[in-house]
Order: C-alpha cells, then structure tokens, then sequence
C-alpha cells in the first residue's frame, strides 16, 4: 500500500487523452450511452426547477429524501431484497458510500480483507483510517474454501469488502458457490460483508444474474449508484446497510458533508421510478455494451497470441488480460501509445505485490468502430516489444 | 469531547419544529431569504439543462470546474486576496471543505486548537482523526497575548481553527488587534491557520468590514460556501488551501466524492458571476438579516433582566446570551418550549466544559413580526424559572 493508486491512474489516464489514441482506458460512460439518458435528463431537471425550487435550495435530510428512498425500495423489492427507509443512506456517489461505511465500521489496526485486484479509490480512505489491509493471494473465485478457512481462523477479519458482478478493474463474475460459502463464513467468523453493486445492473443477460450477497443473507451490507446506469455526473450513490450500522452510518455522512443535493436526489428518483420505463433503459444500455463487449472478444481471439488469457465478462465493460511473466505492462503502455491505443496496466490495481503481466481494458468510452483497430495495435504493441 | 453534539443539536432542533412555537433555534435562511434569489436560480437550472447537459451528466474534474474557480477568483480579488486555481478546491458544502482539510492536516494525536464555543460539526470529523482537541479557557477576545505565548510554547499547535466573523454560535467579530497577534503567532509557532469565512459575507456595513486573516497572511487557508449567501440545499462550498496543502487537499477530496456535482458548481457559478448583480443581492441579504437583528437587539433591550448579557453582532443572524451561574439552560429550554418559543441550550456548542447559562438566538429563519413576540416569551420563561 505504498504506490499512490489513484494518482498514478490520473497520470496514465491523461496520457491516453489524446485524439490520435483509440483508448481502452477510460471507465467513464460513452455519449453513445448517453443518448438513451439526456434528453429525459434534460426535461426532468427543467421540471423539477419549475415545481420544485424551494426544495433544491433549502436544507433537506442528511440520509436522503424519501421519494429517492422509495424509489429504491421499490427496485430492489423486485430483486427480492426487503429494504426499510432506515437501511438507506444516499450519497454524493458510490466513492462517498465506501468512504462512510468504512469510517463507520473500521477502528484503526481493524483488518479488512479485500481482493488483489481492486478499485483504486479504496487505498486512500483505508489509509486514512490505520487500519490493516488483507488481501487474497489469487482471485476469490480460485482460493479453496479451506484457503478462506485458515485466512479467517488466524486472522480476525473486521469487515470483507467485495464485488461479485462484472467489477473493476477485473469484469470477472464470482460463482454461486463462492458466494454461498463467504456467506457462511461470514455468520461462522462474525465479519461485516460490504458487497459493491456498482456493475451488477450491468449483467447481459439479467436472467442469468446469480443472487447477490445481500440476498443470500439479509445482514450484508451494499453500494450502488447512478454513475454507471444513469449519469456519473450528478453524483448519486446510496450505501445500504443492516440496521445495527445505520446510526454511526447517519452521523458519518452528515460529518462528511451534512446531506446530499436535492436537486440531484430528485433527478435521479425521477428517472428510476417508473419502473416499466427504466428497465427499458437497462435493457439498451445493456445491449450497448454486449455488443461492444462481442466486438471485443472477437477481436482478442482473432489478434492475441497464445501466450495471453482473459476473462468472458457475462456484464459490464472491463476485461482483464494477463500476458506472459515475461511481459512489462509499464513497457508494453508505452510502445502502445506510440502506436495510438490506449489500455491502462494492470499493477496499479494490486494491492498486494503488483504484477507486471496485466492490463485492463475498458469498453464503456468507445465507439463500436475502432474496437477492432484498437485491438490489432495492441497486438501489434504487443509484438514489438 | 464525550457528547455527540450533531445528536444533541438534532434533538433539541426538532423539539421546536412546531406550528405554535416562536424559534430562534434553526440557522437555516428564511424563505424570505430565498425569495431574493428562487427566481434567479430556477431560471438558471433551466438554462444549465439547455445548454450543457452533457457535462452535467459527465465525470467533472476533482477539484471544481473552471468558471466557479474563476468566479471566486474573481470575487476575492475584490476582497484584495489573490488566489489561483491551484488553492482552490470546490467541496460539496463547507462541511466537506472541514473535513477535507482536517483530513489532509491532521495525524492521529496532533493538537488542534480551536475556541471553546464552537460549531457543532466539528467534533465528528476530529474523532475520526484521533487528534487532540485543545480549547482556549475564554473567548480568543479575551484571551490575553501572554495567555496565548504560553500556550503556544506548552502545546505544539499543528492547527489553529477559528471564525472571525459573527461565526456559529456567538455571532462575535474578533477585533484587528487579535487577528494580528494571531497571525504574528502562526508565524511564530509555525501552525497552520484554517478561517471559516462562511458567515463574513453577512456583514451590516461592508465598509467597516475588518480584513480577513487571509488577507493579513497568504499562508492563511479558509473556507467559504454558498449555504450562507445563496442556497443551503445546493450544497456547494470550496476550500482554499495555500500551495503546499493543496495536493494533499486534493486527493481527500477525490477519496471523500470523486467530485463536486457540474450542475451544482455552474448554478452557483452563475449566480456570482455578475459581480455587480451579486453584490446587489449581498446588500438586500444584509439589509434583512440587520433588520430583524436591530429588532432583536432592541426587544432584548426592553425585556431582558439586568443579570442577561448579549453581544451585538455585526453581521450574519446569531446572538448569544449568557445569564447567571443559576440558569440551567436545559429546563429553560423546556419551559420556553411550553410557552411557545425555540433556544438553543448553549452548552452542546461548548468543547470544553460544558457551561449551562448561555444560549442561542438566531433570527435567520424567523419573519420580521415575531422577534418581539419571541423575545417576551423568552423573558417570560426566564421569569418562570
């Protein structure tokens, strides 16, 4: 945990910024993804100016308004999962919700057990809380249930923080067993389990989505936002919690800035709460990113060499490559760059000792066109190394 | 440091929200306030829909967009406060900007000074932090230039927090001769100086406005917010931190939110980018907030014992009363509450010990022709006791 994860990210992100560079780097939605929210977007803000002015500017409550609350009460009821409006906290964005959840629950020298590959905005709020950073030696998926066994028998694990559907930076999905068997550990070990949703609505084919941690067991605690589904811009989150952490997760957010916007809540409730309309907007933005993410696949398969592997996301838009030992992604982004593709490497993802031999690649920003292209560079990159 | 002050005051606040009571106990601005500026704000959202929706449903930059910055660029300039864009971070709220700066200053054990009458919203970000909270014994006024050497030469000081202007509580203004020692301290002793500049803007009589620290001192760090001068619930303060805290400040804040909200920052940004027109509204603001302060003070004048003091505030809408050793401000809080009328018990504010025979007025969200009326009933209460 000494690398400055999220500078390091802005530092590469930036290189890739350029007009010439066909970029699979950035996370950030498409326009192309936008123009299914925009204009809907557009007509709500005016309204809500209109009806609803003396809302937006005064004082509202520091856990959220009740109509956002209701709409989420309402979207994950038809996910089977019962929530009360006192296990909702809105948030600026899911980075707020991780933020609080941890100060609420963590005390320094705590220990929290998270992936190897992980969201680079986690390393500077756990820094800043003292506390103790575990990690899985491999992914989730490949360490044995007697591997998690022996971790939690010597180590008292204070909170697991997890993604299971499609996450960053790796787009992996973590099996039903898996999830099964963390639920059991969890009741067996008395850990907290903060699963991150933020991909999960991103699943191609909705009815193969695997239950969620939350609905295996009704004391795991989530966040999910508006960034990846609606718009990251108007800076919406929500952290759900179970009822023992919703008090210290109350007085967390109003330390940390009193509540959330009105005007952003509202906009937010408005597009999610016709229900009928907004899985309809799920299911094109979903088809979306399928068929970029086909695109993709076909192109590795058609350009890659042997020596390389990745994973088939079933949501989302990361894929993960791993590369041969021999292969230096600092190198390899360099060369890449030159040729005009963008990819971010994989190390700064790790929180244990980094490796060398990953990249991410991200599809949300591209337009389906320079897919293909993009993928030939970095194969070509990757032959001239 | 053992009350949690923000549960208290939420306590206490919510006991006076009813029809048939008079309340000085809420800061929050009146809807006579917003009348100012609800029709200027509502006409700027929609022009914000129109023009630039799609940077208000994007990823924004970490620190504030560029015209906000250049706005208070601009606005403090006029103030005779150079900045730049690189001192400048634009926060969710002046909340956040607290917390940020705490956060990006303050290691565990370090001590903090800050007086002992003092915003409530503070206490839950220095508990995260795991610092030392030291308090002056008097208000800084009173507290004697050898008073302070002293404490300065006991205590390694990392951080001096103080407002000087008719701030939360007390509604007093810290004369130049203070701020100067203040200053000549900082240098000194070497700590660093964060102003909470969110109240100046309410100044009576602009032109008998004393120089901010920051103007005394370019090392002097501050935060200023919109909640106070234009919209509470749009939530948008800013940071200004001088050029070596401004790294560190900045990833607190990428850690605490990604980002401040576009749409937010850009109304806010168009409300003062006229300066003209905005200190138009600063004057009409002023004018009803010393209005209804002069009834206050007057009507205190008539009704009050001789045993009551009060200072005369300046600026911005609180007073605070201090009686005899005998009063407990908590059974007068509940036998005003029973006569009609809303205080706030001045101890939840107190750092230090708490002390029960003091409490808060604030005439922010009261119409003009109830002060008098509220007064009686204070004196009324007091006389009951």
């Amino acid at each position: 945990m000494k690398s400055k994860k999220a500078e390091l990210w802005e530092k590469y992100l930036l290189k890739t910024q350029r007009d010439d560079v066909i970029s699979f780097a950035s996370g950030r939605p498409s326009l192309e993804v936008y123009q299914f929210s925009l204009k809907k977007i557009k007509k709500s803000i005016v309204k809500i100016a209109r009806e609803d002015i003396s809302q937006i500017v005064d004082y509202s409550s520091v856990d959220g308004i009740k109509i956002l609350k209701t709409t989420l009460i309402n979207k994950y009821r038809q996910e089977g999962v019962p929530l009360k409006e006192k296990n909702i906290i809105i948030t600026s964005g899911s980075q707020q919700a991780l933020d609080i959840f941890f100060k609420s629950i963590l005390k320094p020298q705590d220990k929290i057990l998270i992936a190897n590959e992980n969201y680079i905005g986690l390393e500077k709020c756990l820094k800043n809380l003292h506390v103790k950073v575990l990690n899985l030696n491999k992914n989730i998926e490949e360490t044995t249930d007697e591997e998690l066994n022996q971790l939690f028998k010597k180590e008292k694990i204070k909170l697991f923080y997890l993604a299971c559907d499609f996450s960053n930076p790796t787009g992996l999905t973590l099996n039903l067993k898996k999830r099964k068997e963390i639920i059991k550990k969890a009741k067996k070990y008395r850990f907290e389990v903060l699963e991150d949703q933020v991909y999960r609505d991103l699943v191609y084919h909705p009815q193969d989505q695997l239950p969620s941690l939350k609905k295996l067991h009704p004391g795991v605690n989530f966040i999910g936002s508006a960034s990846k589904i609606i718009a990251p811009g108007l800076r919406i989150g929500w952290l759900i919690v179970n009822e023992n952490n919703f008090k210290e997760a109350y007085e967390q957010k109003r330390a940390s800035d009193l509540q959330t916007s009105f005007l952003n809540q509202k906009i937010i409730a408005d597009f999610m709460k016709n229900n009928h309309e907004f899985q309809k907007h799920l299911k094109k933005l979903r088809r979306s990113y399928q068929e970029k993410m086909e695109i993709l696949l076909s192109s590795l398969q058609k350009s890659m060499s042997k020596e390389f592997s990745w994973n088939q996301p079933r949501g989302g838009f990361f894929v993960w490559i791993e590369g041969p030992k021999s292969l230096d992604s600092r190198i390899f982004f360099e060369k890449a760059l030159k040729i005009g593709v963008g990819v971010i490497p994989g190390f700064i993802f790790n929180y244990r000792k980094p490796q060398y031999n990953t990249f991410r690649l991200s599809i949300s920003a591209l337009p389906k066109n320079q897919i293909q292209e993009g993928v030939e560079r970095i194969s070509q990159a990757l032959q001239n190394l």
